[in-house]
């Protein structure tokens, strides 16, 4: 077994977690929320999505919380952006890092965007120009890469051929996400195959949801074939308004866990993390979705 | 990766789930439970322990459990046998195979059988002399294999030592039990590697609980260094007395769903075992602790 010695650990609890919680949460709660995660150690935290309000109503305080929080030198505070309009609004409150997003999923984009593969290609090409011209910097997401909840099976090639689309269009960084949790090792490695055959394997971060449990063993076997970018949830926010189950992102403090014990460097604080895992939780009255955090909340 | 083409699932359900479940069952439902599992293409049930009723009530009915259940030909249906006295309880009602247990660690022992190491393979040397007699099968089970509550790490070697006097005593199958949870994957390989110096790779099964959220990383670790015999409990049942946290065993149906995915036969019966692991919880008026079955039932 050959690890990375280093994981950058990107923290989507405040966006990809929250718009998935029922709950609405009030802005001071979320700005708290990621000034905690701040104080982590985290190095990029996911910060809200400028979306319609209109279609999620959970993030549509996005203004206000961006421009609210603390930010930490050295800590990126990505937002997601949906289309140019919400890229200008981004922009009026400051922010210097951006993700965009699309699948290979015709269907999962017409639900999702109400747009095809290749419209949803436009609109990010014309985001990208004006990213440019405003130098931020741009991640890109490719959702529903193992498995789709209207068409099934995705092909590693399709992932491939779009990962490769958005790098040429200047993203610095593609987190494949298996939106529904569908996936289990063998498939990640034959994906991860195809796409760092058509991209760089630093390039590729990796975004697995734990609706069948098997988020940890997926990111392990990623691990093993040299991945080095994890996207998490503290306390296993959200989950997929598309995805049955009751499952959201994997927890980040289990993901902590796994690389803590493999001993891989990542530069976020135990416990601290801990801590705002059970903040969060609180505040939205539940126990945090983390085995890890259950675990260590009885101690 | 080179995985084992079959694994052997061991249910542990009716014995380390319900055992560590805080609500009593009648023995007509463990019974159910048990000819259910039965039908799903386990070839391995724990059926229950024959331990003092005193110590472990949820299982007093061990002797009305055992007599109770529809043998299905080929199915093996072991019970724990703590001693002699457990050993001859057993065999009153018919047993054809049993299992021992002790664990590298003083204190454990100390406080789940109160004797010591020496002790207890004296009490198993006592138990494999009448098993032998009665040409019963045994198998070994070393508990705390990664860790104990009292002691913390235990060291690989002093388990491998235990494993090879199990097997010399006459165990068939040694099965190392992460009994708090909490085991990552380079223990796991490490252990693997000081144990199967000692024993064959056959011998060995692995049972891990999911305290820390790590139980299925760890199986797939296992499943990569050949080990092709994996205990686990359908709904995730159970816990450990002895550990903090809420979890118990790692879920059948999240082992078989990554199984499944490895394309690593096992003969069980994918919609049978879930269909078992929602009549137990059901009974037990709780959620299934496997996110398989979490994702499915509402499907």
């Amino acid at each position: 077994m050959i690890f990375p010695r280093y994981v950058k650990m990107v923290e989507v609890g405040p966006r990809d977690g929250l718009q998935n919680e029922s709950q609405m949460l009030p802005a001071s709660v979320k700005i708290d929320f990621i000034n905690r995660l701040s104080d982590t150690g985290l190095s990029v935290i996911e910060a809200t999505s400028f979306v319609s309000p209109q279609k999620i109503p959970q993030l549509a305080d996005q203004r206000e919380v961006f421009a609210g929080i603390q930010q930490k030198p050295g800590v990126q505070y990505p937002v997601l952006v949906p289309n140019r309009r919400g890229l200008d609004n981004a922009l009026a409150v400051g922010v210097n890092d951006i993700a965009v997003f699309t699948s290979p999923s015709q269907q999962f984009n017409q639900h999702n965007i109400q747009c095809s593969v290749e419209e949803s290609l436009e609109r990010i090409a014309q985001v990208m120009v004006v990213a440019e011209q405003h130098k931020l910097r741009v991640r890109g997401y490719i959702s529903c890469v193992l498995g789709c909840p209207y068409e099934g099976d995705m092909a590693p090639e399709k992932v491939a051929v779009l990962a490769e689309h958005l790098l040429k269009l200047g993203c610095y960084e593609i987190s494949l996400g298996d939106t529904i949790g569908v996936g289990t090792p063998l498939r990640v490695v034959a994906l991860l195959r195809q796409v760092t055959a058509k991209i760089p394997l630093e390039k590729v971060a990796v975004h697995f949801h734990d609706t069948y449990g098997q988020a940890l063993v997926n990111i392990y076997a990623a691990l093993e074939n040299g991945v080095a970018v994890i996207d998490s949830a503290v306390a296993g926010l959200g989950g997929c308004p598309y995805a049955t189950g009751a499952s959201g992102n994997v927890a980040s403090e289990d993901v902590l866990y796994l690389l803590n014990g493999l001993g891989i460097e990542t530069r976020v604080d135990f416990k601290k993390l801990l801590a705002v895992g059970r903040f969060i939780s609180q505040v939205l009255g539940k126990k945090p979705q983390s085995k890890v955090n259950q675990a260590c909340v009885l101690n």
